[in-house]
């Protein structure tokens, strides 16, 4: 007889304001560490999760800072800092490609809005490809050096490539033996994540933005479908703030 | 045929100075904050590591923020946040049992200098067993769930007991390998590891005291005994200075 188990909760946070979203410049793979005004976000980010009793079991992080130290803030304010950890490229921000590093308003200006959100939001047309000898490449990187191939620009399929098998095989079996699992990643990463838990369509994705610091919150049914479709933000009001904010980047 | 891997280098690290350690109260499993100060001294170790290229491969902490905290902030500024960490209790403090939350000044009045070093310092001796019920205790913590018994109080030997295994069986293999492995923990549970590393007995380790914040290096000969015993401080005139200090605790 196969005892069934109650699926856990999945919590689903993107790191606060980096120093890139400030200064608004293409960040990708590019390591940069967050502002105060992140730091405060991720902070405010785990006091919810307490206030709601959302308490985490375990995490899974991108391999960078901005995502690390996200995670970090929140578990510390939620009292639970102590938890395993995993960290993952695969949950890495989409690689922006030649772009890492340039400002957006200066590549929309130059480039025009079409080719400008074409670049942000196709879902399969990435960016040109950065060269490897580039400032900004994450070619040589001791922390990829496991990696086949370091990428050179990626595509949201790309992303979807890497991650939802990672999520299917890794982390899918830990939410469905009831812990409560915090993902802390990136707006590209938590995009491509978001359409496979809500059967998002490749055209549909582009219209979708997640605010920065505000938990999102899965149920499962016992099936491991969703039970509460597009999930649930811990405040409302400031993830669609946060989302417009998101959509309307690249604006001087 | 064998091949003979070379050993890789062990990294000890105290956490920088805690809320408690400045207000001079026993702490134990009590998970207190660091400090500014001792972020400071974490954000320092971790310079000093980058400076001699000392990089590490994987960290393992104790289950405590002030431990966590302060290898975040070393990898960080290494530039090495990204690596796997693997938390365990095993690393945590000395459990102080009834003495937690107490001022270490006026314990030190109260019963006086030979007293108050017995339970500072005796390796076999615990202090008096804390009440389950004391605020102090972490009877009921979830982190501690999987635990048979939670401690109500320890001694140095009952470290040794628990984390110089846990060393032999999980780290010291991943040190055998060649990788550079960052141990950051507390006073009393390094002083257990380093009674291990360099064979000091029972009587000389009550003399012994790790200053916080400063990194403590270990190479190893082939057969894995300790090539440089007594390790190496990477900044030998501040683990002077610190270790004197920890040693004149209990001064008003």
């Amino acid at each position: 007889m196969l005892t069934r188990m109650t699926y856990g909760t999945l919590i689903v946070l993107r790191h606060g304001e980096s120093e890139w979203n400030a200064s608004n410049q293409f960040t990708g793979w590019v390591d940069v560490a967050l502002t105060d005004k992140g730091r405060g976000e991720a902070t405010r980010g785990g006091e919810l999760l307490k206030e709601r009793g959302l308490l985490p079991d375990v995490v899974y992080t991108s391999l960078l800072r901005r995502a690390i130290t996200t995670a970090d803030l929140a578990l510390d304010a939620a009292d639970r800092l102590w938890i395993p950890v995993i960290r993952d490229w695969r949950l890495n921000e989409r690689h922006y490609g030649k772009l890492q590093g340039l400002n957006k308003a200066e590549i929309k200006e130059q480039f025009g809005d079409e080719q400008f959100m074409l670049w942000r939001r196709s879902y399969d047309t990435p960016p040109p490809a950065i060269d490897p000898t580039n400032e900004y490449s994450q070619t040589g990187d001791p922390r990829y050096a496991n990696l086949p191939q370091v990428p050179l620009t990626e595509c949201l399929l790309d992303v979807v490539k890497r991650f939802v098998p990672y999520y299917q095989a890794v982390i899918e079996p830990v939410v469905a033996e009831g812990k409560t699992v915090l993902v802390a990643a990136h707006g590209n990463s938590l995009r491509a994540l978001v359409k496979y838990l809500d059967g998002i369509s490749d055209e549909d994705i582009a219209g979708l933005n997640i605010p920065t610091g505000i938990p999102l919150v899965y149920h499962f049914n016992e099936d491991g479908t969703v039970a509460n479709p597009g999930g649930e933000y811990l405040d409302p009001e400031a993830a669609a703030a946060g989302a417009a904010a998101v959509a309307n980047q690249g604006a001087k």
